[in-house]
Order: C-alpha cells, then sequence, then structure tokens
C-alpha cells in the first residue's frame, strides 16, 4: 500500500488507498481574488487569518499556500504567509508557486516536511524543482504535462506522470513521496475530462502505484450549482484512485461526498464518522424544530 | 458500444455506457411495505398509482414491479398491476419476481419489450428463467451469484456473470440483451461492499462488455443520511461503469447525483441538462425570496 507522509512540527498526514481522503484547502490563493491580492502585497494578512482558520475548523486535512501575485515579491510574501499560517494551525501545508525561487523560500521557513506543488513533466523544471524537493526531504505534486502541452489522451498523461516518477528516482525521490496530479479540464468544455481522469487514477493505483491529487474545483467551472458538479466528481475520482485534492473545505457538498466516498472506499471504519456526524445533525434538527415549534406556539394567537 | 434497448408500447429506452444513466423506479414493490402487501392483495391499486405517477413525474425512466406478497397469487396480481402500470404510463417496465409463473404471466400481458429481474447463475433458474427470456424477446437482469451463495471475491462473482452471458447465448440471447447486477452489499457489515462492486463494474465493462444494473438503496442499509451515501453510491459506481439502477427517483440527492454523474461521464451533451435544471432552480429559488420579502414586509408592524 502507497502511502505518502506529510507533516508540520507537530502533526503528520498519510495519503493512501487504505487511509481517509485528504482534504487540501484551496484557499489560501490570490490567483483571481483581487482584495485578497492586494492585501497580501500591501502586508495585511487578515483574510488569510480567516481563511486558514474557516478552512481547519471546515475539516481541511491541509492548507495549500500560494502567493502568486504579479509584480509582487512572491519568494518574500509566500515565505511570510507560510510562518503565518503554521503559528495559526498545525495542519501540513503544500507550498504551492511556479516560480522555484519562491518553493525554496517556502521550504526554508517550513517547519516539517512539507508538499512541493508542484514540478511538471518539462525539461527545466525537473532539473530544478527535483533537487530542492530531494533537499528539503519533501513530497511534491507531478503534474502530468510537459513541453508538448497537455494531452487529451489519458494514457500520454499517465505515460508523463510515469517519466516524472522515474527522474524523480534519479534524484534519489521514492514514488511513495510523489502524488501525480491528472490534469482535470473543465468538463463543459471538454465532455470528455472526466473520463480521460478516471482512466488515469486507475493506472495511476494499480499500475504506478502512486498516490494522487487534483485541483477539484476547475472540473465545473462555469456551470451553475457547481458545488454539485464538485461532489460527485470527487466520489467518482475515489472510486478511480483518487487518494486527496486540492479544494474548498468549506463546501458543504463536498465535505459530504468525501464523508461518503470514505464510507464506500471502507476507509471510515465502521461508518464512525459518518455516523456521529449525522447523528449529531439530525439531533441539532429536531432541537430547531422544537425551538422554532415554541416560537411558533407562543407568536399564534392565544 | 454495448446497448440495450427496452421498451413500452410507445417509447423506447436505450442503456448504454454513452447514455444518459437510467433510473429503473424501486417504488412499486411490497417486499417490507405491509400497507401496500394487504392492499395489493385486497385488490386495492390506489398506491401503485400514485408511487407509478410521482416516480415518473421524479424523472425514473422505468419502473420495476413486484407483487411479491406471501400466500397471495403473485402471477395474476403481477399481471394486474403490470396492465394497470402500463395503462398510466409508458416507461418502460421491469417485471420482478422470483417465481418463474409470475414472470411468465407478467411477459404475458406485457406491451413492449420488458426487462425481466432476473435470472442467477443457478442452474434450475438459468434452465427455466432463459427459454421464458428468449420467447418474449426481452432483456434480462443476471445477478451474480449461484448454488454457493455469494462469493466476496469480485473475480469469482464476475466468473459467474460471465457463466450467465454464455448459458444465454446457447439459448440465442445476445449479451446486449442482458444486464448484470454485480450485488451489492450494505456497506455497514461489509466495508469491502463498495469495492467489490467497483472492481466488478469495471471488469464488465472493459472485459464481458455488458450493460449493468443494481439495486442502489441497500448498500446505506442501517446509517443515518441514506440519500448521501446512495447518492455517492451511485457517482461512484457510474465512474466504475454501471448503466443503469434500481433506485428511489424520488429521493433528490440521488437524482442530483446521477444528474451530475451523467454531465462528468460526458452524457449529459453540453451540460444542457443539469444547466437547465439548475437554472431553472436558481431563477425559482429567487422568486421564492423575493415572495418571502414581499411577505415580511408586509407584515412588519407598519
Amino acid at each position: 500500500m502507497t502511502r505518502t507522509v506529510v507533516s508540520s512540527a507537530t502533526r503528520e498526514v498519510v495519503i493512501g488507498d487504505d487511509q481517509p481522503f485528504v482534504i487540501i484547502g484551496e484557499r489560501i490563493n490570490p490567483t483571481g481574488r483581487r482584495a485578497l491580492a492586494e492585501e497580501m502585497k500591501a502586508g495585511d494578512f487578515s483574510r488569510v487569518e480567516r481563511d486558514t482558520l474557516a478552512q481547519v475548523a471546515a475539516g481541511a486535512h491541509m492548507l495549500d499556500v500560494n502567493a502568486g501575485i504579479p509584480l509582487a515579491d512572491e519568494p518574500a510574501i509566500l515565505a511570510r504567509t507560510i510562518q503565518l499560517v503554521q503559528s495559526l494551525t498545525d495542519v501540513p501545508l503544500s507550498i504551492d508557486s511556479s516560480i522555484v525561487e519562491a518553493l525554496e523560500a517556502g521550504l526554508a521557513v517550513y517547519q516539517g516536511r512539507a508538499l512541493v506543488n508542484s514540478v511538471t513533466g518539462e525539461e527545466e523544471r525537473l532539473e530544478r524543482v527535483l533537487p530542492l524537493v530531494k533537499k528539503y526531504d519533501a513530497a511534491v505534486v507531478a503534474i502530468s504535462n510537459d513541453e508538448t502541452g497537455i494531452s487529451e489522451d489519458p494514457d500520454v498523461r499517465f505515460a508523463v506522470a510515469k517519466r516524472i516518477v522515474e527522474r524523480a528516482a534519479d534524484h534519489g525521490i521514492a514514488a511513495t513521496n510523489i502524488l501525480v496530479d491528472p490534469l482535470l479540464m473543465p468538463i463543459g468544455a471538454m465532455p470528455t475530462a472526466g473520463r480521460q481522469v478516471f482512466r488515469i487514477l486507475g493506472r495511476l493505483r494499480d499500475e504506478l502505484k502512486v498516490n494522487s491529487t487534483c485541483g477539484a474545483s476547475n472540473v465545473s467551472f462555469g456551470l451553475p450549482h457547481r458545488e454539485g458538479i464538485n461532489g460527485a466528481y470527487l466520489a467518482m475520482a475515489m472510486a478511480s484512485g483518487l487518494t486527496s485534492a486540492i479544494t474548498d473545505p468549506i463546501a458543504a457538498g463536498v465535505r459530504q461526498a468525501v464523508m461518503a466516498g470514505d464510507v464506500l472506499m471502507g476507509n471510515d471504519r465502521d461508518a464512525a464518522r459518518w455516523i456521529r456526524t449525522h447523528r449529531v445533525a439530525a439531533v441539532e434538527g429536531e432541537r430547531g424544530r422544537r425551538i422554532n415549534r415554541r416560537r411558533a406556539g407562543s407568536a399564534s394567537p392565544a
């Protein structure tokens, strides 16, 4: 059984096919969030603090931290954000940047064993990111594209992932330290996007025997009621082999789908978490109804 | 692409991996519904009428019809129920009985091409049910158990399914007319139940190239918030290859999961049904909020 271990100074998280699915909170990311980008650039991290606490309270097992702000000192801001987030929570972090200097700045201040997000199959990325991953004994997200772009053929994307795993081995990085991201496209733009990913995930689990992750919210881009699509996608991807995802833990539909997925994969022992969560919900619902009945009673004409 | 065609006198339904998932409404079944059993036995079919109309209104593509009432004349009651249901709706039916005489009585009155539910791998069932299926040119549900019971090894269950398909061929029944039921156990009692079924479904699709069906509500037996488990299960099973299910179309969580599953399998063209359904829901929600605001306004002290 393939197990990937990441940690903070005091907490370990294990990713694997026989483990509860790992949700990596996606919200600390200024891409497409102009207010957050401007605040972070100006040194105001109050929204980062709120996003940290809210995602952990909602059940995120890890948090992704991205500081990709145009024309800003990304390495410095990313390092500062990581230190701040680690002062607020003990969940392990994913250090997310397309700039190698920013990844290194983040790794230098990180307490524990980080997840580096990400390396691709592009030669220049492989040669710059893999030594860093080795140096800091980190885990790494391997995105299955290369210089030729993103293939629509799932078997080509699988082959790219396989090549990254082999190159990582050349650098002394074990396959257990790699989470392959099969690259999920918006289903509204590409009707085969789901099937492509389900196929790659099955091969990653059964043939390459590596763990996987995925930016899961992208799939519903442009559609109404995105949470319904995202939740169903995650359950389907779990059945196909996905073992973690970068997504929004605050969306109730996503949380419920993952929790049910854990039950159905046999990774919520005796369905204990499901039963606990939904018995509590049922009791609270009943209490709410009783309070409402009382209120309705006192308000009715006597 | 494997396509199974069933029909009523005026409507055809196609089951297949490139088609929207087919929901077979499960409610016309007196098993465990004492009031319904007593009414049907006494010749009162008013609840059957309501269940027919409600399930079709909720989007069922087919209806399962079962008249398994202890100490009753099941062949006569099943035939009468089928005639009644066919007078109320044009969706094709699944004729559901463990008594061969009842299957035959149902087939004799049925208008169109029925689904016979079911045959197993037991020798005596094979020899009695398959000739009926051939005689009436019906489709048939093949349940993957035999004289030795239900194996916990998915590959043994697959082998049983394969043998039924081969025996059907001996009777002149094409594999396209068979929906294999991989037999879903309650996940609360057997934590491997989900993985077993996902594995069998993958092999049915990729190796045996047959369609599949499944009694989907059983999986959540004994758990709270069953709809959440049932919906996630259906999405996961769709990703694994399931092409139809006998389930409750009236449960909103189940309907939504199947609809999202169709989008993610690329079988809801341009996500048109999803967009239509959720745009309408958004508009109705907005109208409801406006009405509530008006009411709140008129009720407030002036």
